[in-house]
């Protein structure tokens, strides 16, 4: 992503909502107009660099980071001082003009603390105010903190409108990453690239996603990095941004995938990047295989070269279909 | 406990502090005199009511809650104004004069989140208050927020000496329990009951602790419960207050024993006092069995009778004998 001043650093806020329709009827996200997209964006202070659509996702890389859409899902991943919250009633809106979607059944919105909250727009400066802000839209959400409170720590707001049909397996692996290797973060930057798609192969992003993943990728003047990649015929999806600047490196990586472990992939990841720190959550409902996989192996063992400080399970029993959050 | 006026309702403030000699010399902190114990329960505004001794711990029943003193552990649960944090350095100091314990190995500081935090002494008006406190004294603390932010919620302060030998099992049961069914609160009034062992025997409180355990407790006036209780030839100890009040009634259970399952005991509880919410948290090192099971039963299944609303599992990594937490 593009560079920033040296307080803000890349930490990123991450919303994921999932609409449906009350009577039952179908929709598509993907209906909104681009140009309703982009209003949308401008809300939140972003704007769309590149795009790329397959059958099932329409994938835009961001001034500041990612957006997805697919027929019932919508990812949107800002950085910096956007305001990000502050698009929700309109995205709630779209859904509702143009695809048919009068109910948000489920909402995620996380972040890792932020190094400098006081530089954050108001909705943004502190956990409790975000919460109070999606507390207007979602009756009864839940709010957590997960870590020591004392060190690196990740806040998850979530809302689910309990369902009675099985849903399908899902998992999201998001794997956060600080004090990255000079080296790697040299690789960044136009000095050292040419472009971004330079960046991909020699930082070796294009083996850390599966075999067949299409990528498409921005590199920022003068450094920065972002990368969305999405797996045909299906709308599972990676993002990857990076923040090279020494003095507050981050690098984030997040996925869906469900064809490569896990576990592999997130020792990839890190073999990419060496961070000296990250903070990584691996979100499963009751049904993804590979989800429960990857929660079982991290809980059962560390990941080779780093010292595990604290790991904690939470187990969302608001909803009909468990979810399990490891982090 | 003692009657409070309403906003304070029961809540407690626990702390549990291990101590050892850097040199490996053995101590016992029941070598602290009584006018000792006293003068630091006076910091804490507080004051000993009942005290029972065996060969393995001393007890304390206290105007608010319990002080338990056995040869390496020291266990103080105070409620209501009481300035807990405030007795620390004199814990601390007297641990090292009578002792000869020079350092504190493990400690937990932990409550359930205030009704009216504004209603407390500085040091506790916050949880990250208590937190600055407490890094005064002790180096790379951890804490944790577990449970729903929006809901009651439990905090946990912990830090340890990294120590090589083999810890004995050890474990924690906790249960904090709100909304008593209202024949229940009764039974803890002078208006019900002529003394306290009057309501240890209607409550059922005696068929709650494993047979042979010693029961010493306290009926105030006009209301309000308090009882300790331990197990012969060992440090175990059990401990039970109520603040009977209907509108802000209030009940907690703690205990370490290792005779009775910990579920079957949970049960128990509940049956006992019927409260209409409840929090409870398990704590266990690597070595007991016990308190691994109980983890594992209340992971499994509800508590019959109960919804579950959310349930979190912390594996703390930074000692080098593993202890886990579920709340």
């Amino acid at each position: 992503m593009k560079s920033f001043s040296p307080p803000l650093a890349g930490a990123e806020k991450l919303l994921e909502l999932w609409f449906g329709n009350s009577s039952g009827r179908s929709g598509s996200l993907r209906r909104i107009p681009r140009y309703e997209l982009d209003a949308m964006l401008n809300i939140a202070q972003c704007k769309v660099l590149q795009s790329a659509h397959t059958e099932f996702i329409d994938s835009y890389v961001l001034s500041e980071s990612s957006l997805f859409v697919s027929e019932r899902r919508l990812i949107l991943k800002t950085c910096g001082r956007t305001r990000l919250l502050a698009a929700l009633p309109s995205i709630i809106q779209l859904a509702a003009d143009y695809a048919d979607f009068d109910q948000v059944v489920s909402v995620y919105y996380s972040r890792k603390n932020f190094l400098r909250p006081d530089l954050q727009p108001e909705e943004h400066r502190s956990f409790d105010a975000e919460v109070d802000y999606l507390d207007n839209f979602f009756h009864d959400g839940h709010a957590y903190c997960m870590g020591s409170l004392k060190q690196d720590r990740w806040y998850l707001y979530t809302y689910h409108v309990p369902q009675p049909i099985t849903k399908l397996a899902d998992h999201t692996l998001e794997i956060l990453m600080t004090d990255l290797d000079e080296d790697v973060l040299h690789i960044f930057t136009k000095e050292a690239c040419e472009n971004a798609r330079d960046c991909t192969e020699r930082a070796g992003i294009d083996h850390i996603v599966p075999n067949g993943t299409l990528i498409h990728e921005e590199l920022f003047d003068p450094c920065g990095y972002s990368m969305n990649a999405f797996l045909p015929k299906s709308d599972h999806y990676a993002t990857i941004h990076v923040t090279p600047e020494k003095e507050f490196s981050f690098a984030s990586f997040e996925t869906n995938q469900d064809i490569v472990c896990l576990y592999k992939q997130t020792k990839e990841v890190l073999k990419c990047f060496r961070p000296g720190k990250l903070l990584m959550t691996v979100f499963a409902n009751d049904n993804s295989t590979k989800g429960r996989e990857a929660q079982q192996q991290l809980w059962d063992r560390e990941l080779p070269g780093y010292k595990r400080t604290n790991v904690q399970f939470v187990r969302l029993e608001v909803f009909i279909n468990l979810s399990d959050i490891i982090l």
